[in-house]
């Protein structure tokens, strides 16, 4: 396992002394002790647990030095120097690594270079070199991955300075000085300028905080996650939408347009701030968040409109939905009105924050912080925006086709505005809100138009990337590289806008599916955070936006590795052709076989027979098993010499006839070949967990390692429907046995093919696992003469 | 989902109104203010996170009493009374149940009933009828299986009550009124009378204690939980024993004798008593443990011998090892002296501890209950053992064979021991302990004697159930029928013991495999426990011994159904007898078939090309799936009519020739049937979470459910060493082609057989997942006139 860091910043010795004396670390008399002394001190300080001179006295004891003396025997001697090995003995014991199981006494540096861990390059001869190792060793990352400093935050060193008001920084990062067992967890409503529930009063927002208590003494910047679920969650998945059904003819589409909802101008606050009087009962569940916490970040949760505690309805991705949930943002920089209880007779302020909001979050956290900041609202100066949807059109359609997010076959805006509409479960509310939300269930089933797949007005107005100008926030995007939920053109088409934009700008791609990435072991995801957080809302001059390049972006082929590159599009690369023919084969010079070939797709008959799950047909369907044959059409390269790495998006131009007049096209692009590759969601390693403070919240860290040998792997997949040949955004009529020439993107890749593997191009049609599964048979006919596949090649 | 409740206590008007007044729960008042005042001012206490009277006040807009109606509006009109549905509406979602979803507002009894919760069975028309609904509704399992009042706990309810320094009880049970932020976490060193490392000197034993502030002004039971792998489990499992070898002759077994270990006699305690100066930095990780601790129960942690921050070597089941783990609780009674550091200088006192001690743990934790216990060690009250071992030759042996744990082939004592030693994690001591460490593992796996598996001194050495005679504590053992890794026998044996003991004695068995149950949803054994310590430890008049009856029994056909059973042994059914006949049926008239039948045993070699999990094997071994019937005998009675109870230990007869001088035996009664049977580990209910305080642990909890349709369900089985035929504890020289008569009793179970099931005997030899797996073929040969299986039928 290599610990990548990329989040220590290189420190000159007296800065790295005065440091160290800010902490209680290095005695301010250092220059008067002896060596011997320094070494032993230095070592007892990081035995956060020793509560006293004696306690920490007796456990050098514990610590060995070579295989035949411990630390304590060492020291007695009055040591005038400490040889290398010796010295890391005792930091490899430091940083929770077992001797024997995990390194030999007699060379701990083949234990420090298999983990990728810095150590000095000569032995520590004087009380500098001392200093400088430990000031190394402090910025460390552990076995479990956090750094030494942390570490010892975890077992209480900071306790000492909880008395302080401020923040404290090391390294550039802050630290956890705040007191975890005083958190203070306070409920407010903010008032919105909606009236979702058209009860002719502005609609209350129900807001948690979580801030140190310190925070009553001097203001600290703002976390905030706006969380639909924060509220619970209602499980109505068993009810999504039948998919299988026959595709219908697009042409019926009536381009629903997006309808606004009444307004209700929210009071102006005055100059009341009554203390809050509720208590948060809702949990926050985030450990990127709970981690900052601790450091002096506040963490605020809102679900906005239609969750448990607030009023209105949810209206998935629409513009009130960013509204609502940017309005929690107005509240926290002074601009707008709370109340500390429904009845809004007392007016709350947010008194304790800085004005300063940065924003975290996965998956629909993540998305709306795309929506929040493309309105440019004044105090949200960065965002983090995780696994985030940027254009809802590409959440539950692409292309004039109805396509599910992973695993969730059947949904739709429909349900997951009923699985966030928590405030049903309160029955005061209930029997308030529940004739508007049939009625709006309704309208967004029928809006939403899963009859025919096709763009409108309705989903132009969820489409956040139109308003990317609006954006003044600095930029993290964070994306799994195998998220088929939220698939991935939902990043790449955003990123494009916002890297032109004059903000700062980062991104992160791992090898997960649908996941966030701050429980990695191979990268100090949190330590860049702390960095970020403390540059963009505390000022700190830490060199963060160059401490790390622009996109990171996680090998596909070895673990532990990370590229650094400058941005992430089809730019990096060359572009390659690659044509089909009749035998199956995918050759670079071609477009010279006029054959045409075919294939019956049976819909989902084959698939339900079978009583497999969706990612199981799907491993069988790319690898080509025989059962499956005869719904594809394969095309495959030769074995690859050299490895090569396909980036951005892959163009497939098809020519294709229909025996029906309607029907849908998938193609997906895969790497076939027997070879052990890494897990497809990151392996927990159960004992290395991280303190994300002091008696607080743990977080178990995981990685993706080498697994067992596979076939295949998806590289990239993409579907259309064959009426929009002509306007993605507009279906036309199609005649059965009439050729039609589709050309369309696939969804984004960064993905590095080994020698001996082949690229397969598979064209098809149901995607049992995301596509409408007809109950009619359906044969497709591709015009191979007119087909072909492009990418970029690295 | 029933949610069967045991522990609520039947309590009358007065005490009721006592113990309401007294946790400030009913105004004293109650009696001067109007009945809607009342009902306002009750659900207003049951809004604990509303801090002020406009908060709460606020709140009852969110309760519905009718589909109509909001509490808040019924509540104006000054009502006199309120109809039972109104009431239970409210109740409900008090209850964290949601409207709608979970209830519907015109029938809440509805779902009342099929939860199994307790209602009135009238409308409740004046404060008294109030008064008692209410009492009854804080005593009523919640949606997530705590009771009202612990919910309201969680949302901290009882946060006003931490200044008063002692407990509080209600219904019986303590409450958590200790302020579970300011927890005292101490590490301290025992000295024992053990020498195990042989440096001279009394080894020192870690102690973590966790306990409430409050124990500083007045003492506290404490709840001692003895567990080897708190200080870090060495991952060794890799290393296990080969078990793909041939079986040997057992008459080489050496028959080992136990050795003891040097003994070095520990300080006498003088006056002395220095608060502790460590504080501890491994976790506990038992809910129930910390559901108490907020309860007022200190939890105490010792590894003892051999692991991490403790002197000396794992000797895993051995005299040492009970002594070594004893010697905490002399510390904790008052009679054995402590140090706050490993220098030995400062000794310190549990004079925290009130000197009633329970204990708790399971597996290894519940095993060094029973051999705490059986020393009579003065201050242990009581035990609730769970999944524990009685006999370690019961857990690695049996009937002369080498049997493994489920999921541990290939482990022994010596892996065991090794797993435990975590003092080698720290380099101080490994340099120290190693040489002796590595002594003792040859010591332990020679002694052990995995060649032959005969019993000797060695194992009696460690057979606890020799020193029942000793217990002088109550008790209680908790295990699941179907554990495999310690297998029932262990408690079935013990607890033959146990209850003829002149102590209060409990059993549960749970359906789980190696698990513990105070997560189970159908029953509320957290609550049994908190009755059970506070009659034990703090001498609390509850009715604990009386409340439930001596043995419950979780039933296998449906779920959430317990039997209550005055003890657990054959004496609860009828024998009955059946016989095999050369056809395959399994015949309650017989034993007048002549024939002899053989199969071929195969060692693991189909096993392992089959590439399958060892329970994977077991399920298609005991379905009766084709590519294993060559390699087993099965006998089928017909379909049963009626359903009927198996209990106790089946005994199996076999007359028995092996084609080699050498044999195992396994046996397996088997039901077999096309059913739904409940899911073979509980259920998560990830949405039902459990505060095991107030801002403190969680627990999430878990139910048996209908899963999906199997085959066959193992009920027990049982193996034997052919050479053993003459007597168990010593082996034989066999001939091959001679007959033996062998005979031994299965695993003891609890189990009903429905209706149109049918139960299968099967006969075989290698048991993939327990046996060793020999290398070399071998025909077995059973003859039928000579064989049967007798059971107790209820």
């Amino acid at each position: 396992m290599k610990y990548n860091q990329y989040g220590y910043i290189k420190t000159d010795f007296d800065k790295q002394v005065k440091e160290l004396e800010e902490i209680n670390f290095l005695p301010t008399d250092w220059q008067e002790v002896t060596f011997s002394e320094l070494l032993a001190t230095l070592v007892e300080n990081s035995l956060a647990e020793a509560k006293n001179y004696e306690a920490k006295k007796a456990k050098l004891a514990e610590f060995a030095v070579s295989d035949k003396q411990t630390l304590a025997s060492f020291i007695a001697q009055n040591p005038e120097k400490i040889r290398r090995d010796a010295f890391y003995n005792v930091a490899l014991q430091l940083l929770g690594y077992h001797v024997g199981y995990d390194y030999d006494l007699k060379a701990p540096t083949d234990r420090m270079n298999r983990n990728g861990l810095p150590y000095a390059d000569h032995d520590i001869v004087d009380k500098s070199d001392l200093i400088t190792a430990f000031y190394r060793l402090l910025n460390t990352r552990a076995k479990n991955g956090q750094t030494l400093i942390d570490n010892l935050a975890g077992r209480g060193y900071f306790t000492q300075f909880y008395g302080n008001n401020k923040h404290m920084f090391f390294n550039g990062k802050s630290l956890p000085v705040f007191d975890m067992s005083k958190v203070i967890r306070e409920v407010v409503y903010v008032e919105s300028d909606l009236d979702t529930d058209e009860d002719g009063q502005a609609d209350l927002l129900q807001v948690t905080v979580f801030r140190p208590y310190q925070s009553n003494n001097f203001p600290i910047p703002a976390l905030y996650t706006a969380d639909p679920y924060f509220g619970g969650i209602i499980d109505n998945a068993q009810r999504n939408h039948n998919v299988d059904v026959n595709l219908e003819d697009a042409t019926n589409s009536t381009y629903p347009k997006y309808e606004a909802m009444p307004k209700v101008k929210a009071a102006k606050p005055s100059s009341e701030d009554i203390a809050a009087s509720e208590e948060a009962v809702h949990k926050a569940a985030y450990s990127l968040n709970e981690y900052l916490l601790a450091r002096g970040f506040a963490n605020v949760y809102a679900g906005a409109i239609g969750t448990r505690g607030s009023d209105g309805l949810r209206i998935t991705g629409a513009p009130e939905e960013t509204e609502s949930a940017k309005e929690i943002i107005e509240w926290l920089h002074g601009d707008r009105i709370a109340y500390t209880d429904r009845t809004r007779q007392h007016e709350t302020k947010a008194s304790w924050c800085n004005g300063n909001i940065g924003m975290t979050g996965r998956s629909y956290l993540g998305t709306l912080q795309i929506a929040i900041a493309t309105t440019g609202v004044a105090g949200l100066k960065t965002v983090v925006s995780e696994a985030a949807i940027s254009s809802w059109y590409d959440y539950y359609r692409e292309h004039g086709l109805v396509i599910a997010p992973e695993a969730c076959q059947g949904e739709d805006l429909d349900m997951l505005a009923e699985t966030c509409q928590s405030n049903l479960w309160d029955a005061g509310d209930y029997v308030k809100v529940k004739a508007k939300f049939d009625a709006m269930q309704k309208r967004l089933l029928k809006k939403s138009d899963r009859e025919t797949g096709q763009y409108s007005d309705f989903w132009e107005a969820r489409n956040y990337r139109h308003h990317t100008n609006g954006i003044k926030c600095s930029w993290i995007s964070v994306h799994g590289l195998n998220d088929w939920n939220v698939k991935p053109k939902n990043v790449y088409k955003l990123w494009q806008k916002v890297a032109k934009l004059p903000i700062a700008h980062k991104l992160f791609l791992h090898q997960g599916p649908h996941y966030n990435m701050n429980n990695l072991l191979s990268i100090d995801f949190s330590d860049l955070m702390n960095l970020w957080f403390c540059h963009e809302l505390l000022n700190v001059d830490n060199n963060a936006y160059k401490q790390w390049d622009d996109v990171m972006i996680q090998d596909n082929l070895y673990p532990d590795t990370w590229h650094q590159e400058p941005t992430w599009n089809n730019s990096l690369g060359q572009e390659v052709t690659y044509y089909p023919d009749k035998e199956g084969s995918l050759l670079k010079s071609g477009g010279a076989d006029n054959s045409k070939v075919s294939f019956i797709d049976q819909g989902g008959k084959v698939f339900k027979e079978a009583k497999i799950s969706e990612s199981s047909w799907q491993y069988q369907f790319i690898s080509g098993e025989e059962k499956w044959l005869n719904q594809q059409l394969r095309f495959e390269t030769d074995e690859f010499i050299h490895p090569i790495t396909i980036v951005g998006r892959p163009k497939v131009k098809l020519r294709v006839s229909t025996s029906l007049p309607k029907g849908q096209i998938s193609v997906a692009l895969v790497e076939v070949g027997k070879r052990k590759r890494l897990t497809p969601i990151p392996k927990s390693f159960n004992d290395q967990i991280q303190e994300l403070g002091y008696r607080f919240g743990t977080e178990v860290m995981k990685e993706f390692v080498n697994d067992i040998e596979t076939n295949a792997k998806l590289i990239t997949k993409g579907h259309m429907n064959v009426q929009n040949y002509a306007d993605m955004k507009h279906a036309k009529e199609i005649k059965p046995g009439e050729f039609y020439n589709l050309e369309f993107e696939l969804q984004p890749t960064f993905y590095r093919v080994p020698a001996s593997s082949h690229l397969t191009l598979i064209v098809y049609s149901t995607d049992q696992g995301m596509t409408k599964r007809p109950l009619e048979d359906e044969t497709y006919t591709i015009d191979l003469s007119q087909s072909e596949i492009k990418y970029s090649q690295m």
